[in-house]
């Protein structure tokens, strides 16, 4: 790809095994593009708080949504320093000492400052991406929201300013001398997994559940 | 339980649908204990940072582990005030509006300041929680650290100084004009599995993978 990594800036730095991050915007949007849910940090009176939120990434944008009456997301819209990660842990990492156990995982680490969005469409495209962001197919499968349903949404676009990616992959790295031990070693593969859908009790029988919905599966 | 619930400080409150949310110990307790990694806030220059770490709970203390060289563990081991979250997301709530999807979580918010482990036992029992918290039935498995290896691990120890809870669980709220659309309404339930344990390539074949590794699960 020719397009240009993120800038080596100072707060999203890996400075830990830098030889686990990168800077590359493919693997950053691939691991938030994979993510449900974005652990939002800012700073609050008294220190920081990191709350969960669905998101959507578009381009170099992410979307946040929530109620205008939410402290969270008044507080975000002032235009403040915000931090949003992303983890996938992909597998438990078991080496013959307890040193070198680890987990396998991607993260994405964002920084950005968050405004409000200009406009229906900007909210518009921002909503519907949420949802498409979470359920693939959906958006245009449900009654778009009313007037009002949009006038009560609150929609923050967070411009990728800085961006990181860490990941590790692969078995366990024990010493030469311990590989005698008889301890187990090796890795315990992890993934989020998607159950069989389960109807609302006052969904009409002959409604079923659509394809995206039965063969739920992040990537 | 007789145990006081966690004091209902400003901070952590849950402002947004607070009949989600829960002061509860049990409750707070068993959502960090379910969890593999909490995704820690603390203040950086230019803005907060959140980095996803591995964590084991110790009563009413989190014990958090990384090496003295990382600038995390020395930023947090200052003292400042930190904010570990951990989120268990359970379904995708698919409603007949696009308004009202949602998603089925338990979240845990944790705030307190960080300080330094105290003494060789503190350390000890702080890392072979952790070991104990990701593979319940490993720490006595495997070779303990060296005094070179302690020496080289930076233990934290974080009070929990406030906590909440939050949660959401059940179908989607509909509209009652919405309730004869033809779209489909229900959950679609997620959940973190465990694949087969794969071993190490230089590992003696006769070491097979033991109970907690073939059967692992949280909760």
């Amino acid at each position: 790809m020719s397009e240009q990594p993120y800038a080596d800036l100072e707060r999203s730095r890996v400075r830990r095994l830098p030889d686990r991050s990168s800077r590359e915007r493919a693997l950053v949007h691939a691991i938030l593009d994979e993510g449900l849910i974005g652990h939002v940090g800012f700073a609050a009176e008294g220190g920081p708080v990191v709350i969960p939120m669905l998101y959507a990434r578009d381009g170099e944008r992410l979307y946040l949504h929530g109620s205008p009456a939410s402290r969270l997301m008044r507080t975000l819209a002032r235009g403040v320093p915000v931090c949003l990660t992303v983890t996938h842990l992909d597998a438990l990492v078991l080496a013959r000492s307890a040193f070198h156990h680890s987990m396998n995982y991607r993260s994405a680490v964002v920084l950005g400052t968050a405004r409000e969005a200009t406009g229906l469409e900007e909210k518009r495209r921002a909503l519907a991406a949420i949802v498409e962001h979470v359920v693939p197919g959906r958006s245009s499968d449900t009654r778009p929201p009313s007037e009002f349903e949009e006038k009560y949404t609150r929609v923050l676009v967070l411009e990728i300013e800085e961006a990181s990616a860490k990941v590790r992959a692969g078995g366990p790295k024990d010493d030469e001398a311990d590989l005698a031990l008889p301890h187990w070693a090796g890795v315990i593969p992890l993934r989020l997994v998607a159950g069989a859908p389960q109807p609302e009790p006052d969904l009409a029988p002959h409604i079923k559940p659509p394809p995206y919905a039965e063969h739920y599966r992040r990537v």
